[in-house]
């Protein structure tokens, strides 16, 4: 498919992918606007708007967030995407014919901001590798009892916070908090953590909702998911192990989440479905499905400390490895009736592999801070020191397509303890 | 104070409340607008948004929520009340002298429409009596490890879901889904719930909120709590059991949450403080505040079974029982840094007295189901039937005052399975 969009080459945003996002520019910085980006430019649509031949769509892109337009569904995502796509392949399309409208529109990605994609009402974070689980379980229980019983007949889950999802390139300050070294005689501390880390993840928003009491089956699960975005789930270990018992993670987890700007559509994602994991036990009709839903998704992590001059990449990995399908958990999730919302994110859980340089934590990298984790030129790490930023990429790459995600990044400013 | 709106002995919602709700009336059913419940009528705020001296509170008032108005922060919450109590008291005021004004702002509450008060972005629950805490350790990990480590080092809690949040009288179908028999051979199945139970809360809506990475201090916490409601944590204690391991508790909770619809301020629970709860060990000084912030608010809890003529009371609780203040609470909740908003939503956890007769759920009631409720007249739970409906309600008394909150009510719908 050819494009008379420039696209360089290696570009994560292809005519293929039409990513969604919300932008907004130097001359108007408080006016948000749903784009796609194509090549290294951003399509506001916003200014496009009028050109959608659907009234509900073109009323959605006159929203500053997408939680609208994914709440239309699937017909009304696939038909915008094929406008786009025609729009951009066709040098007789109303755009490219209007000189003014294609200035005005295309935007190049350098000069635009990227904001939230959408206003999450609910932040759900799963617990669906099992490499990762067994990684834990392994470190905190040890090999005999690495996974609970619940956890391959069901994806276990909890709810996470929304407000404190933050988008690419957002600074964090590392978070202050209780802490409680392991000896028994130890009496609980407040101070900045000591094990800060980062969580490998991908999430997906939630596109049409289901009303409370009404449940989504798994086996149209997928009319309910819009897309996907990476995601770095920031971890406080040492907060985390003090307070999680019994009620789960909490203030371990919620000072700040990244995610990528650009939300890639399930339809750009097809291509790229594999076989899901084989599920032994064969879990209960209600979370059966028989489609692929797992994706061929490469990911990375790389670090780059304050004196470093380039990033080290400290693991690489793939959603592949996802025992439990997106399908399955928003079947699960929604099982006991409770509401999907347009806008709603669900994240996947650190998503680890089999081999130790697949691995989508430090905890899991450091072997529980046992052992270093090399950056490259001379720089180590156990944890995530003050002023390091984490960059998570991803993209699928087939016969000479590559849909990318962008980044995820997002740099650990040093901690502000209160005095008293 | 004598108020010229007549107010029925033994109402709720005499001149000293005021609480705030969200109400729409037949004639514009889909008009939400804010009022104050004085007596037996709502006074709709919208109506009477242009007699506010404070610019910022009149369009606060002109919105279908109420976030807007505690975004604004305790001096404009404390100059609306006072405001709307000059007017209610003096039939000089500008309300009183006019007559359809006050035909068309004040409604009987029988004609109301009651709404979610707020939009919650972010919903928390806390566990923070000591005696609920103490019985559901005691029942699960025996009399000696009852209370966790951590339960009197800091205020346990944990995200719940905010969508499934309803305004009392809202009907919740009982949950299906995963269950799994204590025995160890027994495989999972999927089921409606066989222990559905309520729990007694209460919550406090955030009004003004904080930017990500800046904590509330402790100290300065009752800046940013705008008012309380009463809450039912329905919760399905099987589903509950076999999911919460090790992330907490997930699909067991979030099938549905209720709340009453009228927000009691915290300027009308003031002389209702009491000291707060003798703390050994004294906790961090992050969590330190020398203020009175715990409150005399007399709770009970009754159930009516469909057969059944008037509800039986089950429990008589209290809110003075905590063990952490909301202060506390909300300090915690921001010490990492973690952002709150207008209308996010803070529960107390189940509020369980010393005694067997003001336990705060069904768990606790029946010890685990090993003895009978009775609701009088014959009728008798171990836990929630279909058709049961349960009533929570509020108030407190002092020196000829009603300070009352209304009811948190709700009706449990018979479930209904999916097919396979
Ligand atoms: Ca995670
Ligand atoms: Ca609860
Ligand atoms: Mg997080
Ligand atoms: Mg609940
Ligand atoms: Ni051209």
């Amino acid at each position: 498919m050819s494009c008379w969009v420039d696209v360089p080459a290696g570009s994560d945003f292809p005519i293929q992918n039409l990513p969604y996002g919300v932008i907004s520019t130097a001359d108007a910085p408080s006016v948000r606007r749903i784009a796609v980006a194509i090549g290294a430019h951003a399509l506001d649509l916003a200014a496009t708007a009028h050109l959608f031949t659907d009234a509900a769509v073109q009323a959605a892109f006159a929203q500053p967030t997408l939680n609208q337009f994914m709440s239309l569904g699937r017909a009304a995502w696939s038909s915008a995407r094929a406008e786009i796509t025609a729009w951009l392949t066709s040098t007789a399309s109303a755009l490219h014919s209007d000189a003014a409208l294609r200035a005005r529109a295309l935007i190049p990605l350098a000069h635009v901001t990227m904001h939230m994609p959408a206003q999450i009402g609910d932040y759900t974070d799963f617990y669906s590798s099992i490499d990762h689980a067994t990684n834990v379980g392994i470190m905190f229980r040890g090999r005999e009892n690495a996974l609970m019983p619940n956890w391959k007949h069901l994806p276990v889950g909890y709810h996470g916070r929304a407000s404190s999802i933050v988008v690419s390139g957002t600074p964090l300050r590392r978070p202050c908090g209780q802490t409680k070294a392991d000896d028994e005689k130890a009496v609980p501390v407040y101070e900045p953590s000591k094990t800060l880390d980062f969580e490998l993840e991908m999430a997906f928003f939630v596109g049409a909702g289901n009303k409370l009491g009404e449940p989504i089956p798994a086996t149209r699960a997928h009319e309910h998911i819009f897309g996907m975005v990476l995601m770095n789930d920031w971890s406080a270990r040492d907060i985390q192990k003090w307070e999680y018992v019994p009620l789960g993670p909490f203030l371990g987890k919620n000072f700040g989440t990244t995610i990528s700007p650009w939300v890639v559509t399930m339809d750009a994602l097809a291509p790229f479905a594999v076989p899901n994991a084989v599920q032994d036990p064969q879990p209960l009709p209600y979370l059966r499905h028989d489609d692929a839903y797992t994706f061929d998704i490469k990911l990375e992590v790389a670090i780059k400390g304050e004196n470093m001059a380039a990033p080290g990449v400290v693991t690489r990995s793939n959603f592949r490895h996802m025992y439990w399908t997106m399908k399955q958990q928003l079947a699960h999730h929604s099982v006991n009736g409770c509401n999907m919302q347009p806008g709603d994110l669900l994240a996947s859980g650190t998503i680890s592999g089999p081999e130790e340089s697949s691995f989508g934590s430090m905890l899991e990298l450091s072997w529980k801070g046992t052992r270093t984790i090399d950056l490259g030129g001379g720089e180590v790490r156990k944890f995530i020191k003050d002023n390091d930023e984490v960059i998570i990429r991803g993209h699928c790459e087939a016969n000479g397509v590559r849909i990318g995600f962008g980044e995820a990044s997002g740099k650990i400013l040093p901690a502000t303890p209160m005095q008293f």
